[in-house]
């Protein structure tokens, strides 16, 4: 194992430190319990989001934190939910008395000390309402899940109910809008190598020089098939086939598209990726109104992309463009 | 080899398609010859900058055409110089009367042609000054360089200047803050894994498991040695004790840092090596009054990480600050 670490047991802490020492005007960092917050928390008056999962997915979650997107984000261990205590200390700190969300992947762990934290806010007075996203149309049940995953669809809904709760939305508001885009989103990951978990020190999985992993989860998890590898075309041809069939995505309508790198992948191949999603939806009658091309929710050194499309209508939309400022994600501020 | 990619010979063609169906807003495309200029090219009355080098180092030079940097990039194949005519081509799309300033690493292809390109320009009537950046201070001549190698500095650079010419410096003034910023920033690069040119299909250079090249170049040069792997504490130390003790950086300054992944190196890794040199940097009273993190310069999939650090004063602080609107750098607008 290589990486650019001093140890397994410190890694989370030592990037939350380096986070804290990068961005004090836009982020404040707490420790023991670990949680970022906005630099400005409570924004008294606003609704707040509160998301988190385990490490491992930067910018992904922590680098959403920021007006416009995230009052909160809960980082676990590497691959490892919050611990119940992380989101009710999170909670309590950015409750600024017109509720919570807590945005959720669906991961059970995630979920169930999610839930227990938001029983214990409840008990204090805090009104807390939570959506569980499930866009991941490669597998039902997964090793860590019941139903669908929850990936890329969580990147695009924090910044759009992020928007929703700037303006100031209530919380049903906030969480009606939440819903709708988990609703009208969906995606598909695929793997060219695996990740290396740091405290287990080598490999999740075992892939041969010559094939990749299509429907992969982001902590590893078996996708729908092992197949040789195949050309950028044919990759994208599966991935949105299937992502534009689940929902379905049709005809003259407007998608956001969200092209993710896993980590290990380079810019130049997502752009040769998007490339192909656009000739591929042109093709179908769908157009792509707005785009994210990045690593955005990544799987530590995996290489790899994800494809996430969204439904868009004017609202969406406008909640896309507002201006929203992150150490992740910036523009208009 | 493993890449997200159709072909090899398609590769930056497909790259670019992708590109300008992604940010028609921000950038134009042109084909045969290669080159990315501003939407709104050429701006009447400002001074125009022009970059480019081989492809595979995305965002740069590409991602950062757009308002408040560059005017134009010129990408060549991969790992190439860009040839006389994309240049020449570029700088007399992008000209609006106050001359053109051209970008250049100094790799021995990229400055030839540029040179050419610049004279031929010259034969028609616009202005055109150069910088040429060399802040490495891994190695002095290498592989495809006379002299240091220019690398992180040409980031930082391409923003400042960009700056300076949005604001209406003069070609003079344009290039005399370019080459302040190249004089005042020095670089280092490291490498866990080489990178693969798609055309060659496989490794640049063998590493072993347990080993490192510290003083790597962007596109796989040799470095200063290999070495057995070490702790992301001792691999900052080594590098940036290389940096600061070049120009020297001294105690009561302030600098710009950025930390650069190399394109296949997760994020979360970049914020452990961000909190090691912001513990070296203090410890000799340095103040990192600036950051940049994340893969901004980059050799196609090499894991690894750069550091580059620039001597700041109020003028430069201001320059960064200014508002910026590209694929690859954004804030402010």
């Amino acid at each position: 194992m290589k990486k650019l670490i001093n140890s397994s047991e410190t890694l989370v802490t030592e990037e939350l430190q380096g986070i804290a020492a990068a961005h004090p005007d836009l982020v404040k960092v707490h420790f023991d319990p670990n949680f970022i917050v906005r630099a400005d928390a409570p924004v008294n008056g606003k609704v707040a989001l509160v998301s988190g999962g385990g490490s491992g997915h930067e910018p992904m979650h922590g680098g959403f934190v920021g007006k416009g997107m995230l009052d909160a984000a809960c980082p676990g261990a590497v691959f490892t939910s919050p611990t119940p205590d992380q989101v009710l200390e999170a909670t309590k700190t950015v409750n600024g008395g017109a509720g919570v969300l807590h945005i959720i992947k669906n991961y059970t762990g995630d979920v169930m000390n999610f839930e227990m934290a938001a029983d214990l806010a409840r008990g204090q007075g805090i009104q807390v309402a939570a959506v569980v996203t499930n866009d991941d149309v490669a597998v039902k049940d997964s090793l860590y899940t019941a139903g669908r995953r929850g990936v890329g669809v969580t990147v695009l809904l924090e910044k759009i109910a992020g928007a929703a709760a700037e303006r100031g939305d209530s919380l049903s508001q906030v969480t009606a809008i939440a819903n709708k885009v988990n609703e009208n989103g969906r995606s598909m990951g695929m793997a060219l190598t695996s990740c290396t978990v740091p405290h287990a020190g080598r490999p999740t999985f075992e892939i041969g020089d010559d094939e990749m992993e299509i429907g992969i989860g982001i902590h590893g998890e078996p996708g729908r098939e092992r197949m040789k590898m195949k050309s950028a075309h044919e990759i994208v041809e599966m991935m949105a086939t299937a992502i534009v069939d689940d929902l379905p995505y049709s005809s003259g309508e407007e998608v956001l598209a969200f092209v993710n790198g896993m980590g290990g992948t380079p810019l130049i191949e997502l752009y040769v990726v998007y490339n192909e999603l656009n000739t591929f939806l042109t093709a179908r009658g769908i157009t792509i109104a707005r785009n994210l091309i990045g690593s955005y929710i990544t799987s530590l050194e995996m290489a790899g992309c994800s494809i996430t499309l969204l439904k868009l209508d004017d609202e969406l939309k406008q909640l896309w463009d507002a201006p929203v400022k992150t150490p992740g994600l910036r523009w208009g501020a």
